[in-house]
């Protein structure tokens, strides 16, 4: 779920991944990168807003990122969109 | 659906926002805006990448917003996140 910073989001309830990002910022990380594909992207934006209004109050959005991934599955290669969501403790 | 240069994404498929988002540029649009709340998040991001990857590829993005919003339901009140897609046609 988490590397380098960066929250991988997937299909766990927000909580685990709001969680996840409050545990980088208590590590000591300074910047924190949420990651997510396609039907995962809404549950990113809802980790982001639930850390920033109740957990984690100052942090700022820094940037956000959206684009498009070509992704091998059985039925062949297929796009999935992607977004970045990189956010920043304010000092 | 759309109103003032806005679109707005619900439940139904990603090309029907696709066309919504490419005829208000055909109209005369210089910039056009992508709103969605919750699950639709997703489907928002989709519709700005089939857009502007498959029919409108001069267009870039321009900001990209995400927040919370209070909604009242029979259940009573609750939160919901908000993406808000800007794209603008490069000139």
């Amino acid at each position: 779920m988490t590397e380098n910073n960066t929250v991988y989001i997937g299909n766990k309830p927000v909580m685990n991944y709001v969680l996840a990002v409050v545990k980088e910022f208590s590590n000591g990380a300074k910047e924190v990168t949420i990651k997510a594909r396609g039907k995962a992207i809404s549950r990113a934006v809802d980790a982001v807003e639930v850390s920033r209004n109740r957990f984690i109050t100052d942090v700022k959005i820094n940037d956000i990122k959206i684009g498009t991934e070509r992704i091998a599955s059985e039925k062949g290669e297929s796009n999935v969109s992607i977004i970045e969501i990189v956010i920043t403790k304010q000092l």
